[in-house]
């Protein structure tokens, strides 16, 4: 099997610490490993570097290669702009097929965090078997709350079992639900978070893409006939500007008629915000997470992301406090979602810093 | 007149901006001038650098000629140790009447703040002439507030008039109240806060020292003896230790009967904590004082004291924000007086940052 790690993406929720120079993939974030690298060791028994590509923007091709080391040059495919997941998953899938026309490949998130790898590698192994079969699998995330932040996949049909994995047919994929439909959604069971973790062959996906985004489709075959090519970089630069930007799950995955969905309770986070990433580290007894030094006087519920100077607090409640070395940021956990209008207001106002 | 600044003291409210190492007095708090320069910028009009003392600790003598570089070297008065104001104001007195038997000398804090100095220095004069005619001249503050941080005078008889300053005999010094008494004190007027500063001779300080505490008064007559020779350092060294450790206050004021004030309303702050510093500084629409850079998303009365990075804030009220090179400072300004509990923490834990 091949991996196709996606590794583009220029997030701003974890501003500071995120910059659009170095997302959060390229961050070391509650390890001693970027999450770029965790994704990439996370596969590893699976799906040895020479089977690994990674897709990503101009602006980040050198931190690919510093983190990845081991990474052959040539599977760092770089997309001269971002334009959706689908065209990067096409992109990839030309590269795989170019190796195996048989290939099957599984589109791994570079910013993503997986508690339960064995558990994950399992479920991999078996979406291999069924993108071998045509199917398009998704690992479906068993929802552990209401979350309204993600879209859901409600599964239809169980069409087969191996070990203690079961495999479903997909009824429908469903956008961002308000609260009392993720309530819904929980209550009745078998629907699963979309966290875009998909398996397939590049063949199939690249024959979807043809029958549901031709334009795409175009633009990929004329890349594909220039492929390692002297001509190669010409024409993808040429060519990306004008096809359709568009993600997988639209172009492909809410159309098709060979999704399954393989229920997985990974462990998964995607670490979307300041909140999410307090939940994946350690807390104290008062319910803070600390990074760094921190010497705290009546301080509770608070993440405290230091970045080597001494953090003091004195009855701080409820509060995220991330020091970096140009930019500090205070902002009460409720108000977490608004890092993004801060980063917009950087942006404006110290550009270097965004 | 001679002005004797008082430098020694160590304060710890506004850590982390102030250290053991930089006290309050040599920082820039409000302006170009750091509270040092200020203080002897503001008596100029009356005192000469050349008739300046400034009293301090030997850590801090390298500071003062720093940031006072007009003052003569031999104007710096090095005490062993902070011993209280007693001995201080005794060895400063020991030099005044060194050279003018008659000298008047104001006594002043090196770290307080004065919104009109020209009332100030009017105030002084007026307390010069008093002083010259045998009183112990305190400038009293005339209350804003019920503040319950400050010890009060209570005036008694008027006994002089000049211009638009009045001369009253001082009933009696009274220890910091409680909020009650406080409130009692503001309403029955003619109560004034004691801000620690001082007019009168040399000679008759030396007098009430002597008078009410004759072992320091010993003590320095011991180092009056050796004073400008070549064994001052080494009688001053053995004395100090073994000379009682007193406030000018207790010593004399609230005993003698020689005291007078002047109420005075020069805007005097002594700029105790943060909350009282974020007070001299202006603030913007929303009651934020912001030093240094910061973008705000729905912030309101907080401080956000600055060094050089951006601070960001989102959705923070009522907040403290002080960011120094090494440790970063996050308090309610409700809770600002505990300070002192975390320098005391940090001084276990990180005692370089204290």
């Amino acid at each position: 099997m091949y991996g196709l790690i996606m590794a583009g993406g220029s997030g701003t929720r974890l501003w500071p610490h995120s910059r659009s120079g170095r997302p959060k993939q390229f961050l070391r974030l509650s390890g001693e490993q970027t999450m770029l690298q965790e994704t990439a060791r996370r596969v590893l028994p699976l799906i040895s570097y020479e089977r690994l590509l990674v897709v990503t923007g101009p602006g980040y091709a050198d931190l690919v290669r510093e983190q990845l080391p081991e990474l052959p040059a040539e599977n760092i495919i770089v997309e001269p702009s971002g334009r959706g997941t689908a065209p990067a998953v096409g992109l990839g899938a030309l590269h795989v097929r170019r190796r195996d026309p048989d290939g099957v490949m599984a589109v791994l998130s570079a910013d993503h965090s997986v508690e339960r790898p064995d558990l994950f590698c399992r479920q991999l192994a078996v979406g291999e078997t069924m993108a071998r079969q045509g199917y398009l699998v998704t690992l479906g995330i068993t929802p552990a709350a209401p979350a309204t932040g993600y879209g859901y996949i409600e599964g239809g049909e169980l069409i087969y079992t191996a070990d203690d994995e079961r495999v479903f047919r997909v009824r429908r994929f469903v956008e961002k639900p308000d609260l009392q439909r993720a309530q819904e959604y929980l209550a009745a069971g078998g629907f699963f978070w979309n966290a875009g973790m998909f398996v397939w062959s590049a063949e199939s996906i690249l024959c979807e893409l043809a029958r549901f985004e031709p334009l795409l489709a175009q633009g990929l075959a004329l890349i594909n006939c220039h492929l390692h090519t002297p001509r190669a970089a010409e024409v993808i630069e040429r060519v990306w500007p004008e096809i359709p930007n568009v993600a997988i799950d639209t172009a492909v995955m809410e159309r098709t008629s060979h999704a399954v969905v393989i229920p997985s309770d990974i462990g998964w986070s995607d670490v979307g915000d300041w909140a999410a990433l307090s939940q994946l580290l350690p807390q104290d007894d008062n319910g803070n997470t600390v990074v760094g030094s921190c010497v705290q006087i009546d301080t509770r519920n608070s993440l405290i992301y230091g970045n080597g100077r001494v953090v003091a607090t004195i009855g701080v409640e409820d509060l995220v406090i991330v020091d970096t070395h140009d930019v500090l940021l205070i902002c009460p956990r409720e108000r977490i979602q608004d890092v993004k209008t801060m980063v917009a207001e950087i942006r404006k106002r110290h550009a270097a810093l965004a």
